[in-house]
């Protein structure tokens, strides 16, 4: 078992600003030096110790519960966007550990779930009671932790990236426990990828914004103004895509014209994009019946490949590529 | 072998605006379509085939370049920030094909590098001739292709996040091929979280930007007013960090004590986090020599975890958790 750390990412820091040339970690000072002047070094603790293993346990060290002798901990992964061959190979192990209880998001995907070896709980869809679904949550990792178990909690995409993450480390910190984080891939930039979209691209963007579709108490989100060189992806946003369009033209100067796609379940088998523009794209949506999960890309960076890829076909017929002939399969009727 | 696609996502798609209840793949109109409506709708082939089998080929799907009867292809890998437990399933899966072809970005970790099992070269560092060293690793890529090799371009992050992965999919479509992409955990968003630093937090940041220090022709890049509840995450920034820091407080209105982290080599054992804000931090990374690759976040959740972490220990102490001796190797001496 390895000692216990207090710091999120290590026990091992300096106060720089102190005057001390050094401070033992956990000395009486830390708060006032912290608060006072607002500059901190953190190192892992298996670099200060001399040890030299890239693979584990170089940051976000977790801390133990201990009740009854039994040592609970907690592991915070995220799942990435639903492709099993989208989670991290730490995500993986930890999932296969046969002890774990696994605490999972209700949007985890099944082929995740089926990978999972100990017991999995999944958080339960309460309408109008967000609040509620996460206390169950709460609940359930608790018992976990009292009973000593090594409780996963489970989430999609990226567990710092709109998904409340930084929460439930404070109220982790609260039961005693200080989890270990997992990055995983987030559907804000896997979800373009995989729908063929560049978030940045020399001479089209230089600069990415993430939203969510839902501001404070489900108001509208700000919305940042028009620059044509930016790239402006909208997660959680798809049911409110067209008051999105109409407020990115009205109150943030987006040309009507802008570029959209929306891709929908990205990384699923049943993936597809759609792509319009801030005038077509909600009517498209309907027409299609796009469902959430999806994530909605706004800026010319969705023609980089996509025009390219379709505009470019007949020359590529002449080319090198060896060509299938389209079967019926490969063609699919739409929906009007 | 799988039949070929032509299509970035898939040969099979839609048309919507054009009349037409569907268009065969590869018809005659599909520029005209494509640029008169912006509109399409692209669906993977293998779901439109009725296949179910969510973890392969489901996007992205590649084509093959012929020559002499063997088919050369070529895999677009991100490698997340250099764990290899940050690796994909997918990604780690590529690079164990010992008869691929890795053609390596120069900053991939050594520890990822050992894990390729085909032969590896990686791009050279040829200062201040940045094209010339991306038209190498063009020369090697169809070099490959014309031997009929599997092809791995192996970057750091994800490819699509600030890795010109754009870029080189237009050019190995020059050279007659699809390459399928596959996503990593970018730094953007990793780097942050092992840092200790959620991205978004509820109340107090609802957006993420993300940037580079740099703007076209090596300029600043353009900076987005600031907002209080919004994150700013600059890649590529350390090495003009006092400039950044004023020009967001002099052209756009930072208030000078906003909080900013700097995480370096995240995810390696070597991991440091300095905090401060824009008065103080590119002091702190003098003194601390922080060097690139280091990740900038801006914004006040950079005090979300790190200081109720620090802040919180004496509590800590008291509580339950099961608290070791700090050793004097959990000790790191200033370097003032």
């Amino acid at each position: 078992m390895k000692p216990c750390q207090t710091l999120f990412l290590s026990i091992a820091w300096v106060a720089s600003a102190s005057g001390a040339s050094f401070i033992p970690s956990g000395s009486s000072n830390s708060r006032t030096s912290s608060c006072s002047t607002r500059s901190f070094l953190y190192l892992p603790d298996e670099a200060a110790a001399g040890k030299n293993n890239v693979s584990n346990g170089k940051a976000n060290d977790e801390t133990f519960l201990v009740n009854n002798g039994k040592m609970g901990r907690v592991s915070m992964v995220g799942s990435g966007p639903g492709d099993p061959d989208l989670l991290t190979i730490a995500a993986a192990k930890v999932i296969e550990d046969p002890d774990a209880l696994i605490i999972a998001d209700r949007l985890v995907s099944p082929e995740i779930i089926a990978l999972c070896k100990g017991e999995v709980r999944t958080a339960r869809k309460l309408p109008g009671c967000a609040d509620k679904a996460q206390q169950e949550i709460y609940d359930w990792c608790r018992e976990g932790l009292m009973d000593g178990k090594h409780v996963v909690r489970l989430k999609i995409g990226d567990p710092f990236v709109f998904g409340r993450g930084g929460e439930e480390v404070l109220e982790f910190r609260k039961m005693g426990v200080e989890p270990k984080v997992i990055p995983g891939v987030s559907a804000a930039f896997a979800a373009p990828l995989l729908g063929g979209i560049p978030v940045t691209h020399r001479g089209i963007s230089n600069q990415v914004v993430m939203c969510t579709g839902y501001g404070r108490n489900g108001t509208s989100p700000d919305l940042i103004q028009y620059h044509k060189e930016q790239t402006v992806v909208f997660l959680m946003a798809v049911g409110r895509l067209r008051e999105l369009c109409d407020n990115l033209c009205n109150l943030a100067n987006y040309p009507r014209d802008t570029p959209v796609a929306v891709v929908e379940k990205a990384g699923c088998p049943e993936q597809r994009t759609v792509v319009g523009d801030l005038n077509t794209i909600a009517d498209y949506c309907i027409r299609y019946d796009i469902k959430p999960p999806s994530t909605i890309v706004v800026g010319e960076v969705v023609d980089v490949l996509l025009n390219e890829g379709v505009g470019s076909m007949e020359e590529r017929v002449q080319g090198l590529v060896d060509m299938a002939v389209p079967s019926s399969s490969d063609v699919v009727a739409a929906s009007d």
